[in-house]
């Protein structure tokens, strides 16, 4: 079957760039990708061919699993196309596809968060064309300063977000954590600028199939759904998961927020 | 989070084969087996865990393009955990799941459908317990003979299935293959027994939360509906992409067809 000769607008973000640590979601990262996948491999000949960059802690294989404490081996294995210190690789990202998951382990947790504070504060922060876009408990990674530079708020801090639902009470009413963040319970996606959070593991794909809408054309993104027979929904705002869980919206607190993006 | 504490019915089938091959389509994947991570997970202390094994043609990473021929690079890798020949590990393996996608290419080809076939005939067949599942153009790979007995029939032959709908016409009316089975177009899956073909790329999640639905039982496949925040289609019939590209039903006109199930 000939490629379908999709247009993407000029200057349109076209490397991804997608985070892996040991425990990651799957579905958080193969969802967007699986859209992604479909435009990518059906773009006009002389379009700008569209490219993904995986980014892990090493380039040794990176399992999914095992869900440690949680008594189970299911797991499938990834190799990183490199490593979360490739500057150079780095540079060339337009955007951060960060995933959720049980991981990353401690001994990979700082390295995760500082990496997206990284791509963050010197490729999206001010920028155009630039974006962060995270999935499930991706987002709770985001909200983390840099151990590099303490005082920097992190890419969360002052923003609305949302986040997985079933561990929503974990993270706000039992830890109390990420208090500079506006949480919003009732979100499928929430897009505020060039920093997009989506809510767990399932809700990636719709987020991404918006993305491409508004970034892409609609077109697109009704092409990615048909080819991907996916059953979109378009409706950021309507999470039943929210309900089911007891999930409600978390206020942020902090005395230093300056802003939340209204869109 | 402590793990749910789901309970299995006895004897339900418990390890998952997933074949890997290049240029693979990685939601056929990533999408069914979500839903089986969330369950392996959450099962009760004194269950029998859950277990996953993948299989590829060798254990050298696998990518899932680039698509030749469609001027894309994007693409993913992948780690199989052991290799096509490993009879060992397929002789534990109660559901094999095969994924569709732009490959196997020509290298891959004829030994990614002779292992298909491989665990058909020598673990399925005539078996309590024991499943394979396709999904998207996996069952067109499924829908061929083994190179090494060709005078066998393939573990699709005689039955009713369904595949990918952009590809439909392609299969069907340009190329009138895999005449020997019955392929039906409006459906999002079709359980034939112990044999279980999906739609495309997308359809494998529905049909794997169906497939849970009836051999788990129908509290886990709400509990991973939940935990994964996925919105399941769980009429099997209901299939809008049918139309999109026109896909008409396929009836078997093969003269050594004994029979249809009727499920």
């Amino acid at each position: 079957m000939a490629p379908a000769g999709l247009r993407l607008p000029k200057d349109a973000p076209r490397t991804f760039g997608i985070v892996l640590y040991t425990q990651f979601e799957v579905l958080d990262v193969f969802g967007p990708v699986e859209a992604l996948n479909q435009i990518s491999r059906n773009l006009a000949d002389n379009e700008t061919p569209m490219k993904c960059i995986t980014f892990g802690p090493s380039t040794n294989p990176i399992r999914s699993g095992p869900s440690e404490g949680m008594g189970s081996s299911f797991s499938q294995s990834f190799v990183a196309d490199t490593t979360f210190d490739d500057e150079e690789k780095l540079s060339e990202v337009d955007v951060l596809i960060v995933p959720g998951g049980l991981g990353p382990p401690d001994s990979e947790r700082q390295a995760v968060i500082d990496f997206i504070q990284k791509f963050y504060h010197c490729h999206v922060e001010g920028q155009q064309n630039k974006y962060l876009f995270t999935v499930c408990t991706g987002s709770n990674l985001a909200a983390f300063r840099s151990s590099k530079d303490t005082q920097v708020p992190s890419a969360l801090e002052g923003l609305a977000a949302t986040t997985n639902k079933s561990a929503w009470n974990y993270f706000f009413v039992e830890n109390k954590w990420h208090k500079a963040t506006s949480w919003v319970a009732n979100a499928r996606w929430v897009p505020q600028g060039n920093v997009w959070t989506t809510s767990g593991v399932s809700a990636g794909t719709d987020g991404m199939i918006a993305w491409i809408a508004q970034v892409y054309g609609e077109d697109k993104a009704q092409f990615a759904c048909n080819t991907m027979e996916y059953n979109r929904q378009a409706n950021p705002d309507l999470d039943p998961f929210a309900a089911v869980y007891g999930a409600q919206d978390v206020p942020a607190t902090e005395a230093d927020i300056k802003w939340i993006i209204k869109t």
